[in-house]
């Protein structure tokens, strides 16, 4: 029986400072760059059970057990725990904050040492392969050398391929949920609106919206960040789940310019409680991060270095995801198989849409523990 | 061939008065109710050549010709003309701007003569069978019984389908193109993000934002209805032609906060152009109104309805429109058909989604040329 982890911590850390700084893809420095992360299980002797986590572009270091109150639990707790997929009876599980979040981690919100103020839009540039650097930097800080796996969904998907691409020879299995090498007109169209809603709105300031000992008025862009995580969560659903879940009942019997349909009362939730936990900057970076990602442009290049590795891959989408539809997913797995690595790419059914890699799908959860503990035992690796 | 029309002037006529006020679906009485509207070709003597052209969410009476610069045509103009399936050579088209619009024809805009003022929000709630109620009106001023055709795209569709409801005697054909008798939660999903966006930008003022003698430097929710219309927008042209226009394509080589890639900027002169047309409020209330529209909720009487009528329906979706696609369309005609009316429904290839109605897409072309004219010559009319 799957069992779920109780109270957890969540940790921080400084990985790089003035003297050992960031360096940057665009060739910036940055600095300090301290780093939020929780664990989950018991690192082994020889640190060989190791399966780093990457979250999605609004996620956090919290994915799994809680932090006080059990009702509340973190965004991957249905796939983390004991005997659950990524089971931590067996399995060390490491999951930080991103480069650039807002959730513990270095980001656009973070104190400038230069200014003593908020970076805001001062924050650098960076990349997918910035995220995968610094994870690399929490895994030596952790003693760790190799991974057992790393999933992710999403923008977590791309992490884990761009770090098999980058360093073919750290991850045994990497499992990719709901990702893309590529997002398309549409899905940049969806990101750009995101972001007109947030730079266009008046409290955005510039970016500096931060409150500051002399500015104890100033207000945040929550209107134009509500109205964006409204927007873009319509993509992370599908078109069957709301119709589902809401159809077109009403709260209302008579026209109103407030909330009248159930499905306008979901969205509106979704905007309002996002803004307690999230900074329209990172939103803007984060998101800007996805529409460049990009790793097959050079698709040779990418071939020649995915053939370096020995890395297994697992590609999960769902039938109903229109963020990242399947054809996606079955992209990355061509290039994949092009470079000889083992690919498995599966389609799962699920009515939920994107969503669903944060949702407790069986099909999808038997994919993922399978190929963390099966395939571990192909190759005799003892944590199976 | 197929030729332009030239130019074209926008009539205006008064059709409500405070003596013979408008009654609303709601109970509520409204006037003055002033209409915009245009015509094409020539009436017979016998008025029996009249196609009625219902606009969408954001037209106006202005669908053929031009204004002066013949460079600038309206909307329908690749519909509309001599020779072009609404040939103005045999029919003579009526076109007005719909009740609640902001393009001549009364709406939130105008000025409530009870205060002097422009309505703003205290515009009474109104329906599509509201909508066609001022059609009716229309064809009555110009001295119009009965109607050879009438023809809309999406809302202008649903306008087709409540005439035929309400009034089952008074169209023979009727053309629906890319319309739905019930928007999905999906489609009230977007709909309530743009409304939200409009309603939550801090110049909207609860509605009464126009400038007034008093208030010089009132602004406008140009934000909110800028970021509402590029949002509508993703979702009236299709993943396919977004990738065919665009794809990845940049303006700048580096990452910005600007417009970096070409679909940014496509949808932000979208948002752009809309403000120097458009009402915020107009967009309110008629996206509203199609939120509600739900003529098939009692189905038994929408097909006794139907049934007391003769009208022939042409039903045509497009298969890469994802606002209102193709099963929308299907539903229609299975109701139809149970009512016992001749239906032709016609799913058209094209790859530019919602609209595609909007654009030269020959096979659509073609179906709606032969609806109007060789169903015209089976049943002896005079204008095939």
């Amino acid at each position: 029986m799957a069992g779920s982890l109780g109270r957890v911590e969540t940790q921080r850390v400084v990985l790089f400072t003035e003297s050992d700084p960031l360096l940057l893809e665009s060739g910036t420095t940055l600095a300090p760059v301290e780093v939020a992360y929780e664990t989950y299980g018991t690192l082994d002797r020889d640190a060989s059970n190791v399966v780093f986590v990457c979250h999605a572009l609004t996620g956090d270091a919290h994915a799994a057990g809680h932090h006080g109150d059990p009702d509340r639990r973190g965004w991957w707790d249905t796939l983390i725990g004991p005997g659950k997929p990524l089971d931590t009876d067996r399995l060390f599980i490491v999951c930080p904050n991103l480069l650039g979040g807002c959730r513990g981690t270095t980001g656009p919100s973070s104190l400038d040492p230069a200014t003593g103020r908020p970076y805001g839009l001062r924050f650098p540039d960076f990349t997918v392969s910035d995220l995968v650097a610094v994870h690399r930097r929490l895994l030596e800080h952790l003693g760790i050398e190799r991974l057992h796996g790393a999933i992710g969904g999403s923008l977590g998907g791309m992490q884990v391929l761009q770090w098999a691409l980058d360093h073919p020879g750290e991850v045994d299995r990497a499992v990719l949920v709901c990702a893309s090498a590529r997002l398309s007109a549409q899905n940049i169209a969806f990101s750009a609106v995101a972001r007109a809603s947030i730079l266009r709105d008046e409290h955005f300031q510039g970016g500096d919206y931060y409150p500051s000992p002399g500015r104890e008025q100033s207000r945040s862009p929550d209107v134009g960040l509500g109205v964006a995580r409204m927007l873009a969560h319509i993509t992370y659903v599908s078109e069957e789940g709301l119709e589902l879940k809401f159809g077109r009942e009403r709260r209302s019997d008579t026209p109103t310019f407030d909330i009248d349909f159930q499905v306008e009362s979901y969205l509106d939730h979704q905007g309002r409680s996002f803004l307690e936990r999230f900074d329209a900057n990172s939103y803007l970076y984060l998101s800007r991060v996805m529409d460049y990602f990009d790793p097959f442009a050079d698709e040779h290049a990418a071939v020649a270095a995915l053939s370096a590795g020995e890395t297994s891959f697992l590609v999960i989408s769902f039938d109903s995801d229109w963020r990242f539809p399947s054809p996606h997913s079955r992209e990355i797995a061509r290039v994949l198989e092009r470079a000889g690595r083992t690919v498995r790419c599966e389609e799962v059914a699920s009515p939920w849409g994107h969503d669903s890699f944060l949702l407790d799908v069986p099909a999808y959860h038997e994919l993922v523990a399978g190929f963390l503990t099966v395939e571990a035992r192909r190759v005799g690796c003892r944590v199976a």
